[in-house]
Order: structure tokens, then sequence, then C-alpha cells
């Protein structure tokens, strides 16, 4: 190698302009590649748009040098199948790359592990896992996507130290801190939706736009079974209600009320419901993804909905931003759910522990992350 | 100064010795000195037990060279007052020490900047704050006590990551993680009490020992106002009776039972009431102090007794382990407090967040620490 960039820190820039590409590349994942000659970057590619060229490619088009002999360092593995875009894997071989180093093999069974038996068989040399955990996290959300055909489901909570959600009358404004806020927000620009009970929107009336940080509007889905929120509700009458999704009944979607929300620009989405009249929630992420390419969604409450995710374990990470106050006497977030003993209780990992302003930001996994190769020390996550 | 250890290097060794004071001196301070000459430490000291030698008595008495001209590092201020023992400081004048690095000022009001005083009189040059905020937290007890005659009062919950403390059958073993349980017996053998409500014994009959870590049995407090609870319990009849301080209304003081339990070898605490019949606490804190010496005290739970402390403004800090799991409907710590407004909400500073197994174990203060001068890479606490 000589001097120049370590493998490691091209990556962790490579992760860097990953990063360009959230909220405008899913359900396709976020990927970042640079080209090292002699340890000096000599290009930059990121997935840039959904259906766009592929990271690898815009690098090497952009090159500012012959690639002949360097080295493309890339944090997710080339593609071998034709998509949106033609496959990776031959570019790079036809442009003479002497060594790739590739952060994590794609999960997307049409390519894993296929695009470095390519590179191989080419006679390159190639180096997998480099800051591997830090390439799974940046697309765990895509990962379950396409080996599921299911998006990657967060909850997020605002909670006092006690664990309440509310005052007994509802009050819930506010218990986080304003970065916790802010924090919200930035997931909600990164996710691919935002969803919430009816409960929510009748008493809260929320817009769930992205207002305090830059980013892209996600899709709102709304669980209103039997369509009885008011036609005034933000959500079905600012700028972004075409980017509103009720989910209803099928009875529901029979009613005038239905054929008005149509009008109103609001997509309407009809659902199987429970035995208990509930709108069957497996069958909702299914759609979500299927119908609108929805790879993510963030669960904002309220308690019911939250409940209902985490019983039907639906639920894959859990955002818990606790402030410093003791509420008492208040609502909590799963106290519709009975847990019959201790043992018996679900059972969640801690990722990682940040300081969102005064309060803590808590992030919990329902199943631990793969054992890694390899892991920066300035993870993504910082972990205590 | 040349090589050699560092003043910080040097306090963080001191620091460390004090800890070998840990219930052993109280309710005097944990104190650590070394003597450096040309950067080696050529003694070692520290208050070992109640009563005995002072750190710097202890340093001077055991250092292996002639101390003329060396570097004393010490805690926290040495003392200018006769106590148990003579005053420290004339002992470091007359034995030709040229210089004294100090922790912290004493916060005892005999003593606070006098000791500094002395030393610079006599031509010595006085380094102060080093470490500062550790010295300080490793005698926030004793801080609190000298200068108030009141215990510094620590809580500690055991709670799932939505805020319960138990199944609404009272079940809550084991919540938390087995590390965290050893914590909670390092505590234990830290502090100078544990205290827990008459349910809590009644419940659950607890040992209140240490046994998870070597240490010294605290004091074990416990509210029975009427004098209630079965004479079998575990606190009346092991090794330990005579460690058990049951307090009770003056009423319950004159009946039968209370003779019973005084036979028994257990201490009995007569309190005043509060206008609802309950034992008046400030009184009980107040007893535990004057009486017994006690500069600090654990409580335990229960909730009753959790939150009637933190409604009346008597917990300094909090210790909250929190366990990874949910429990859904289940009892809440605070859920006897009414908050007015999420605004007027009891707030907590954050004061540490540690990985205890698979728990956190989150360090809250009711006051934030005074802004010190000086805290350690590695002090005692990981602030997130």
């Amino acid at each position: 190698m000589g001097s120049g960039l370590s493998d490691e820190a091209a990556m962790r820039h490579a992760l860097r302009l990953a990063l360009r590409g959230t909220g405008r590349v899913s359900p396709n994942p976020r990927v970042g590649c640079v080209i090292l000659k002699d340890g000096r970057i000599i290009a930059e590619g990121w997935h840039a748009e959904y259906g766009g060229p592929h990271a690898e490619v815009m690098a090497l088009e952009r090159a500012t040098e012959d690639v002949r002999g360097a080295t493309l360092v890339v944090t997710l593995e080339p593609c071998v199948h034709q998509g949106k875009t033609p496959p990776c894997t031959p570019r790079i071989i036809e442009r003479g790359i002497a060594r790739v180093v590739i952060g994590m093999l794609d999960p997307n069974p049409q390519v894993n592990g296929r695009g470095v038996e390519q590179l191989r068989a080419a006679g390159i040399q190639v180096e997998l896992g480099v800051l591997e955990a830090d390439c799974f996290w940046l697309n765990r959300f895509f990962a379950k996507h396409v080996r599921t055909g299911m998006p990657y489901v967060v909850g997020k909570l605002a909670q006092s130290l006690d664990g309440c959600i509310a005052l007994p009358d509802g009050e819930s404004r506010w218990i986080s801190s304003e970065e916790s806020r802010r924090r919200v927000h930035a997931l909600r620009a990164e996710l691919d939706a935002v969803l919430v009970g009816k409960g929510t929107v009748f008493r809260d009336n929320p817009r769930l736009t992205v207002r305090k940080v830059p980013g892209r509007q996600p899709w709102r889905v709304v669980l209103d079974t039997h369509l009885q929120l008011p036609m005034m509700s933000f959500v079905f009458t600012d700028e972004y209600r075409d980017r509103t999704i009720v989910c209803c009944s099928a009875q529901a979607a029979r009613q005038r009320k239905a054929e008005t929300l149509r009008e109103a620009g609001v997509q309407l989405l009809e659902l199987p419901t429970d035995s208990d009249g509930r709108l069957h929630l497996p069958s909702l992420l299914r759609e979500l993804s299927q119908r609108f390419q929805i790879a993510s969604v963030l669960v904002e409450g309220g308690a019911g909905v939250m409940s209902a995710f985490l019983q039907q374990q639906l639920l894959d990470e859990l955002h818990l931003f606790c402030a410093p106050i003791v509420l008492g006497k208040g609502r909590h977030p799963f106290e519709q759910l009975q847990v019959p003993s201790i043992q018996d209780a679900p059972r969640w990992h801690l990722q990682a522990v940040l300081r969102s302003g005064e309060d803590l930001q808590c992030i919990l996994l329902r199943e631990p992350l793969p054992q890694f190769r390899q892991q920066s020390a300035e993870a993504t996550t910082v972990l205590v």
C-alpha cells in the first residue's frame, strides 16, 4: 500500500458519500464509492437517485486519471444483475481496476457473493468486510426489504424517566428536548414513511412533516379503520396530502368518505381486518412495500398502535428518547400489553445510547446485529 | 517538574487509595494521599478507619525517604482543626513539604480554605483543583452531611424500558441483570444505610445484606409505622439484626411489639408522623444522621417510599437500572405522584450512563454538579 489513505479511511469516506443518497434512493441501498491511486482519491461516486447510476459507475465516470491498476473502495458489493441500470461488475473489470475493497456483501439474493466471485475470476484482488458493521447499519432498511419483501419498522417513543409518554389527560408536549424533536425529524427524512394511529391525529392533528432538518417528505400512513378522521386534518389538506396513505377496512372503503378522501388527493389503502376488527398489520406492511416501494417505516404512535406492532413482533428497532423528568401518574407506551412473567417479556438488544440535548436516545434492536468482521471506532452508533 | 508522574496521574493514584476507606470512615471523608520526590512516589496514605490517622499523616509516616522538599498530593484539603486526631496542616509544614497539590477544598465549614491559607502562609506552594470533579464525586456524601447535618440520599430503581418496576401481581424478580444486582450490593457496601418500606419486607422478605461483593454491612432502616411486620423477617432475625433500625410512630413505640423487637436486638426509632399519619421523613433523616452518624442512605423501595422521598425532594441522586425488556401493563415507580403539567415535572440531571450487563445504569442528580476546574478523562462516571 505504501503511504496515503488506508482502506479503512477510504471506506469511511465512501460511507459519508453514501449518506448523500438519504431519502433519494430507497428502496435501493445507499452506496458510496471512492477510487484510490497510490493512496490518493482520484474519484468519488454515490448512488444519488433511485434508478440513477450506481456509485461505482459514477466514480468510474468521474475519475480524473486513468483507473487502470487502481483500487476501488465501495460500501456494498458491486451488482451482477440487470436492474434499472446495467450491472456494475463487468464495468469494473473492463476498466482495469486491480483491487476492490468491499464493505459488505449485497444482501440481495440475486447478488450475494456473486459480485465478489466475478471480480476474483477476472483476477481482481478483493478485500471484504472493511467497516462491515457501519456499512450494514447504513443499509439495514434495504437488507430487510430485499430479503423479506417487508419494510424495516422503527418505533419512536418520547418518555419520562419513569416511562410516561403522557400525563393522564393526554398532555405530551413536550416531554422530550428540542434536540430530540430535531432527531425525530431527521428520522422522518431518512425513513420512507411515518405511521400513526387515528387517536394521534384526533388528539394532536400533527403535520408529520420534515421541518427541523433539511430532507424529503416521507409518506404519511394513517390507520383509520372506519374513516372517522376529520377532513380538515393537516395530513389530508396540506401540500403533501398526495403523500398521505389512509388505511381502512373494506367496509369503510365503500363509504362516501372514501371517495371524498380520494378526491382530496389522498391515497386510500383498503386492508383486511383481524378477528377483533383491527387492520391486519402484516398485510399493511406488505402493501406498503409492494404498492408504494416503502422499505422503512417510522411508527410514531400512539400507545395502541405501538403496542400492536410490538405484540405482533413487527418492530425491528426502537428509538427511546428518555427525558430526565418524572411524570408519576401517567400513560405508558405499552400499557395495553400483558406479559405473563418477567422471563417471557419481550427482550431487546441495546445497540447504542446517545445524548440528545438533555435527553438520552437509546437505540434498541429486536435481534442483535450479526457479528461483523470490522466496525469503526467512530461508528454511526456510539456504544456504551 | 521534569519527567516522572504528573500532578494529575498522582491525583488519580491518590483517588484509588482513597477508595480503600469505603465503608470504613463514614461520616468522615474518603481521602487518599501520595508524596512525590522527583516525580517518584515515595509514600502512600489513605484514611483507613473512622477515628484513625488521616491520609496525609499516614503518608508522612510511611515515607521511605526524607520528605523535605517533596510534593504532597491529596484528594481533600488538609485539615486545620482538632478532631479525633490532631490537625494535618502543621504536620505537613513541620516536615518541610515544599509543594501541596489538592483535589478539592474541604466542604467542612471548620476548614474550607483555611488549610490552604495556612500552607501558603508557611511558604508552601499550593495547587488547587486537580481532578476536582472526581474528588468531589468521591465525597459527595460527606460534603452534604458535613454542610447540612442530613444524609445524602440515593434512590435505586430497577425497571423495564417502559418504566415498570413490577408486573401487576407484584412480581419483580428479576427485572435487572445479574451485573446490576451486583452493583446494588456494591452501593450497599458503599453507603451507610439501606432503607425500605414495610411493603417490601412483607412481600419479598429481603436480607438487604452485602453478598455479591466484598464489603461491610450497612445499617438497614425499615419504615413500619404501626410495627406490623412479622418477627421472623430476616432483617429482625439474622446475624446483622443489631444493624436494623425499625422506624415507627410514638404510639407504636409504646406497644408490646416494640419491646419484643428491642429484646431481639433490633434498634427502634420513634418518629413524629405527618398529618396523613405517615412517618415524617425529614425527621427520620435527621435522626439517622445525629443518632447513628449515617451520612448516606440508599432508598431501595418500594414505590410508595420512593414516591414520598421524591415528592418531598429528599432524593439527591437516582440510580436507574434499565433492563432492555418490555413489561407492558405493570407497576410504575412513581405512580402515586401527580404532576400538574409537564413544565412542572421534577427535572433531574443526567450525570452518567453506564452499561451494566445487559442493562443501562443511569445516574441522575437532583442538582447538577458544580462547575469544576478539572475532571479526568477516566472519571468515575462515564459521560455520554
